[in-house]
């Protein structure tokens, strides 16, 4: 059905005659077509409608040639549909002004009505799915639950969400709590975005490098893996618990899970080493690199593309994408994927 | 002569009876008796009077009872000295406003006679070393070439150094001599500082961790054993490239490295298994967890400890104390350590 679904065929670690490729914030501001909509719509006006969420998802399709769309959206859409503020200040980064204090603030949280309140994120999906017309598949995503806690609890970015980690280690009870219900919340979502037309979902765990292997396993591991074994039945799930290397092989031992994203900061045998090919990695390519001329980034993208091997792999940045990188630059990379030969 | 050469045995990989204990950032801003000349004297005038450096150096070694002290002072120093304008905003961090971009930027930078004009810290050592009455070791330090390139490029902190990044791998060549300038000049500041009285110097690559293991070894690594090999032969050196886990295998192996600093988002037997007691590791308690209760920190570090073993090993924080740790928070860490039987 899908006319091109190397995607998928490398979630199922099947052969294929090159990796796919896509690049995170493929949808996103260093496209000159995205500045237009960004200068006459503001963030959540762009997010929460439809046909727009669905032109932003489109253009990299069009201009980009990447082998899967992302649907535009962002992961504190959750938060807001629990029943917290979150404000997005162009060029800031989000501020939830109210943030996660007290037994009381759980307490509070919406969990049975969220997810069906995100009907504009199943709408841009489905609009999204028709409009793609099986070029390519579609990925639905959602933050982890760990990475929510530290923007619910420190209120903003950070570089270290030092007062989201005390929070974890001082009120342990009660950060399972509002782990277990942001996780409850991502399931109903992530579910009701494949039945939207989502043909894969990643899980962004943004901030779970800043746990040590111990406090991943309490307070990322448990409801990573929750997340992944209830949706895994209805689409291949990929885990992006950023800088988590640690957790690289016990994550690739359970079978719910298809894919990893990994960063730079781990040399593609190294990974491969860990996960033995029980899943399909992603990744790892500095976004920094994309500043280099077009032909140094085909050397690099195909020296990355001879460590991890063909099949099993999906190459993508080891982050976003950033403003700043000239378009020519990302086509560059995405070309050089394309055209790679073993 | 020292009365406490505990951090000297340990970094001999002597037989102790307890771990030696130390705190980064130990002399700073949760200590009230530091916030008090703060409010008096303005942040390089702190750093630039050898009796208030010698006095907020001692702070911690009376009110913490840690076993080493280490120079107050600041690693942007070096970058001053080399001719760049250096500002430090209150609670914001520094600003370079004039930034490296081009190679006669680099050309400019003053190497001979840089070090020399650092007497402030040589006398601030001298008289501190006077002052402590060998009752603990004094240790001195500088930042690695890496991380102040990342400063001295991108002018200011960051999250990601993108701007640096980008810098080095856009212009090999002009940040290899950069780099080397920043060498130079760190490796005679250092033998002047163990000169002074320092007994033990730390390298601290603080942003080493956002370079990939290939760009690491031709950014960071190269630098780190110049001077490692330089300074070694005249007193013992720590490195510490935070989160550069994946180098610790190969910097161990360098017999001019005594110590190994390590964050926490690496466990104890896997650094030990990549370092199989080469060198003496130190670390790694994430600082985030001194806002545990006492007896939740005495028993996180007894934990630490018995994962680590007491020899070759310097019980210490993963990274920088917080100013909103309380006193008796950094005195539990301490204590806990000093109350540890095997």
């Amino acid at each position: 059905m899908l006319k091109n679904d190397l995607l998928l065929k490398a979630l199922r670690k099947e052969k294929v005659s090159r990796p796919p490729v896509w690049m995170m914030r493929q949808a996103g501001r260093y496209l000159p077509e995205y500045q237009v909509l960004k200068a006459k719509y503001d963030f959540f006006t762009r997010v929460q409608t439809p046909e727009l969420a669905c032109e932003i998802t489109l253009q990299p399709i069009d201009s980009m040639g990447v082998d899967a769309a992302i649907i535009f959206s962002d992961i504190l859409v959750i938060p807001q549909v629990m029943g917290m503020t979150v404000l997005m200040e162009e060029g800031k980064g989000p501020l939830l002004p109210n943030t996660i204090k007290s037994a009381k603030d759980v307490d509070k949280l919406e969990v049975t009505t969220a997810a069906e309140n995100l009907k504009y994120v199943y709408d841009a999906l489905s609009l999204t799915k028709r409009e793609l017309n099986n070029r390519v598949p579609l990925i639905g995503f959602a933050g982890a639950p760990f990475t929510l806690l530290c923007y619910m609890v420190e209120g903003k970015g950070s570089k270290g969400f030092d007062k989201a980690k005390s929070f974890c280690f001082t009120q342990p009870d009660l950060s399972a709590s509002l782990l277990q219900k942001i996780t409850d919340v991502t399931i109903q979502y992530l579910i009701r975005q494949i039945k939207a037309g989502a043909d894969v979902v990643q899980i962004f765990d943004s901030w779970s490098g800043l746990l040590s292997p111990d406090d991943f396993d309490r307070f990322a591991l448990p409801y990573l893996l929750q997340i992944a074994e209830s949706v895994s039945p209805h689409a291949p799930v990929i885990l992006f618990p950023k800088g988590s290397n640690y957790a690289l092989s016990s994550l690739s031992q359970n079978k719910s899970v298809s894919g990893i994203g990994i960063d730079w900061t781990i040399r593609p045998s190294v990974a491969r080493e860990q996960t033995q090919h029980r899943v399909t990695l992603q990744g790892n390519f500095d976004p920094s690199k994309l500043l280099l001329p077009p032909s140094e980034i085909r050397k690099e993208v195909h020296h990355m593309i001879s460590e991890f091997g063909v099949n099993g792999y999906i190459a993508n940045l080891g982050h976003g994408i950033m403003p700043h990188i000239p378009v020519d630059h990302a086509k560059a990379f995405v070309d050089a994927v394309k055209e790679y030969q073993e």
